[in-house]
C-alpha cells in the first residue's frame, strides 16, 4: 500500500423520495441558488418542478442556466462565472448527470477566482475557493456527484481537460434511484461501463499489498455486473437501479484508490473516439477497455488471473495463467454484449483510418500510463486491437 | 436497500511516516492546542516527542491532559471540558487509541456547551457544535478515528453511554501503521477482533437488497481475517498492519452500513463483562458473538449461509442449510482461537453467576436488538450459550 490522504466531505443523501430532503439541505444556509441543468428531460420527469417548488417556498432567489450538452463546454461555463458573479450566487445546484455536475463544478471555482477559469484546468493556476455546489443525480455513471474531478471542453481547441481537486467536491448529493428509472437502456448501460471503467483504472496497479481495496473492487464490479444484468432483464427494477446508483459513487469517490497506484490511459485512448466520432462515453469505453487489457495483461497476469477468478468466477483447473487471465478478459467482453454495449470499433460503425492521429493526441500530454507506459506506437497497436 | 445519509468528512493520512503531516493540517489554522493521550506508552515510543516537536516548531500554545484509561471517564472528561474553556481551545489532538478519541470528543463538545456534557449521553440535549478534534492513530480498533460516536463511562452510575452525531466525527485522522508495531498481541487481536464485530452489527441484518453494502463487508471481513492470520505468525508484517488499520477505518465509518438496519445488541451484552468484570472489551465481543449466532441465526438462515460461505468459503455440498450456517459460526470460532481470543466466558476465566443481574442491565434501556429482539430472559440463554 502506498501512503495516501483521503478526504470526501459530500454529504449522501440516498433513496426514493430523497428530493424533498433539499430543503433542509438549504435552509438558513442559501438564498441565491442557481440552477443548473441540460435540456428539457428534467421538466418532462416533473423534477424541475419538484425543485422550484422548494426553492420558491423557502424563498430563495432562483437563477437558471440550462443547456448543459454531453462533454460540457467551456463557453457555458463562462456565461455560468458571469451570472454567478453578478447575482452573488450562493449555491449552485446541479441537476442532471456527470456534464451538469462537472459544468456546475466548473462555475463554483470560476465564480471565486478573478482570472479565467480555464485557468484551472491548464494547470496555470490552482483552486483555493468554490461556490458550494449541491445535485440532484438523474444519471449513475460518472461518479462526479462526489468526485474531486470536473471535465471541461474547450470547443475552439478543442481541448478537454480536467481539474482534480478535494475542494470541488459537492457539498452534498440528492440520489433517489426513482429518477433513473426512466432512462433508456443505452444510457443505463453506457452508465455502467463508465462505472466499472472507474474501478478498472484503480483495479489493475502494479501497487502490491492492496488486500483491502482489491477486495472493495472486486465487491463493487460483482455488483454492478450482477444487476446490470438484472436491469437488462427488466429495466424498472428499482432494487437494481439503487445497487448501481451507489456503486457509481463508490466507484469513484476515491474509496476504492486508496494506497493504489492508479491508470487513467484508458480514459484517454477511448476519449479520442468520443472526439473524432462523438461516441458516448462509456461506449467508448466498452470499446477501448477490452484491448487495453488484451494489450497489457502480460504486465501483470496474476493481477489479472485474479481479475478472472475473483469477478467472474473463471475456474483455473487445468488452465495456464494466461487462459485464465484472457478467460477474464472475454467475460467482460461477454458481459458487456450481453448488456448491449459495443466492445469493438464495427461493432459502433466506426472507421479505422486515423489510428495515428488519435494516437497522436491521446500522447500528446507526454507519456501515457502507469500500469504500462505507452508511446503513440503503442495506443496504434490498442485501437488495432479494438478494430 | 433504506433510505439513509452518509456524511463522513474526515481528513484521513495514512501510511509510514505520515505523523509529519501534522504540520500541514495544523498551519494556519489552529495555534492552542490541548494535546490528549493515555498513559507514557506514545512517550516510551518517541510519538509524544516527535508531535512536540512539531507544535512548538509552529508556535502552537499546548496543554496536555493525559491519564485516559480504557472505558473513559466522564470525571477526565470534564477536567478536560474546563481546561479547554479556560485556555480558548482550538484544536484538540488525540493521540491513541478509541478510548482517547472518544474522550476527546467528549471534551470538544462540553467546551462549546454551557451546560454538562453529560447531557449529550443521557440525550437530554442534541450536540450543536464542537471544537475539532484530530487523531494520531495508535490502535487499530474501534474505528473511533473516522466515526460518528463516543462512548463515555460516568464513574459513580456506573453509566457507559454513548453519542452518535455527524458532528463529532474527527476533523482529521493520521494513521501510520508503524506507530502499531510495538503493540502486543493480546491488544493487536482484541482490536481486530472489534473490527470484526463493527462489520458484523452490520452485516446481519433482514434489509434486502443490499448487494453492494453485503459484498463491501464480506470484502473487509475476509481482509481482515487473512492479515489477522498473518500478523499472528508475524507480528511485524507492516504490510499486514496497514490492512488491518485501514480496515478498522472503514468497518466503523458508516460506509459498510448504508442502507441496512444495523443490530447493536452483542455490544451491549458484552459490555456487561467489561462492566462486571473489566474484560477487555474486544474479548468481550470474542465471547460474546458467537453465542449471538448461535442464538439468532434461525432468524435469516441464508444471511449466516451467505456469511459463511463468501466469508469463510464453507462448501454447501450435501449440507443442509442449517449445517452450512453453523460451519460458518465454528469457522468463526476457529479463527478467534487461532488469534488467541477467548469464544467462551470458561476460557477466559469469568464466573457464570451473574447472568440475570448482567441481562437486566444491558436490556434496562427497553428492547435490545433489531436482528431479533431480546427480552431479559434471551440475553440470560445467550449468556448460557457463552459459558
Amino acid at each position: 500500500m502506498k501512503k495516501f490522504k483521503f478526504y470526501c466531505p459530500t454529504k449522501i443523501v440516498f433513496g426514493e423520495g430523497s428530493v424533498v430532503q433539499l430543503r433542509n439541505l438549504i435552509t438558513g444556509k442559501y438564498k441565491r441558488i442557481l440552477l443548473h441543468y441540460g435540456g428539457g428531460s428534467i421538466k418532462k420527469s416533473g423534477l424541475y418542478h419538484e425543485i422550484i417548488g422548494i426553492l420558491k417556498e423557502l424563498e430563495c432567489e432562483v437563477y437558471e442556466l440550462s443547456g448543459v450538452e454531453p462533454n460540457p463546454k467551456l463557453s457555458l461555463v463562462y456565461e455560468g462565472v458571469k451570472l454567478a458573479k453578478e447575482k452573488d450566487i450562493e449555491l449552485i445546484l446541479a441537476v442532471g448527470g456527470g456534464s451538469v455536475i462537472d459544468s456546475a463544478k466548473a462555475i463554483g471555482i470560476g465564480a471565486r477566482y478573478n482570472g479565467d477559469v480555464w485557468d484551472f484546468y491548464t494547470g496555470k493556476s490552482q483552486v483555493k475557493e468554490t461556490i458550494p455546489v449541491g445535485v440532484v443525480l438523474t444519471l449513475p455513471a460518472t461518479g462526479s456527484e462526489a468526485s474531486m474531478g470536473s471535465v471541461i471542453t474547450k470547443e475552439d481547441g478543442p481541448d478537454k481537460l480536467a481539474v482534480n481537486d478535494d475542494i470541488i467536491r459537492p457539498e452534498f448529493a440528492i440520489m433517489d434511484p426513482l429518477l433513473t428509472l426512466t432512462l433508456p437502456d443505452k444510457q443505463t448501460f453506457a452508465g455502467v461501463t463508465d462505472i466499472l471503467s472507474h474501478i478498472f483504472e484503480r483495479y489493475f496497479t502494479h501497487t502490491s499489498n492492496v488486500d483491502l481495496t482489491d477486495h472493495l473492487c472486486e465487491a463493487t464490479m460483482k455488483t454492478v455486473i450482477k444487476n446490470a444484468y438484472i436491469l437488462k432483464k427488466d429495466p424498472k427494477d428499482i432494487a437494481a437501479r439503487a445497487e448501481i446508483m451507489l456503486s457509481g459513487t463508490i466507484a469513484h469517490n476515491g474509496i476504492l484508490g486508496m494506497g493504489r497506484e492508479d491508470d487513467w490511459s484508458s480514459h484517454s485512448i477511448a476519449h479520442e473516439l468520443s472526439a473524432f466520432y462523438g461516441t458516448t462515453h462509456g461506449r467508448s469505453l466498452g470499446i477501448i477497455f477490452p484491448a487495453w487489457m488484451k494489450y497489457v495483461y502480460k504486465e501483470n497476469i496474476n493481477r489479472f488471473v485474479q481479475f478472472a477468478t475473483n469477478v467472474f468466477e473463471v475456474s483455473v483447473v487445468n488452465k495456464t495463467l494466461e487462459e485464465v487471465a484472457l478467460e477474464g478478459i472475454n467475460s467482460l467482453i461477454t458481459f458487456l454484449k450481453d448488456i448491449g454495449v459495443p466492445t469493438s470499433l464495427s461493432e459502433e460503425g466506426l472507421p479505422t483510418d486515423n489510428f495515428d492521429l488519435m494516437a497522436e493526441k491521446a500522447v500528446n500530454d507526454g507519456s501515457l500510463g502507469e500500469f504500462k507506459k505507452f508511446t503513440k506506437e503503442d495506443v496504434v497497436k490498442i485501437y488495432d486491437l479494438a478494430k
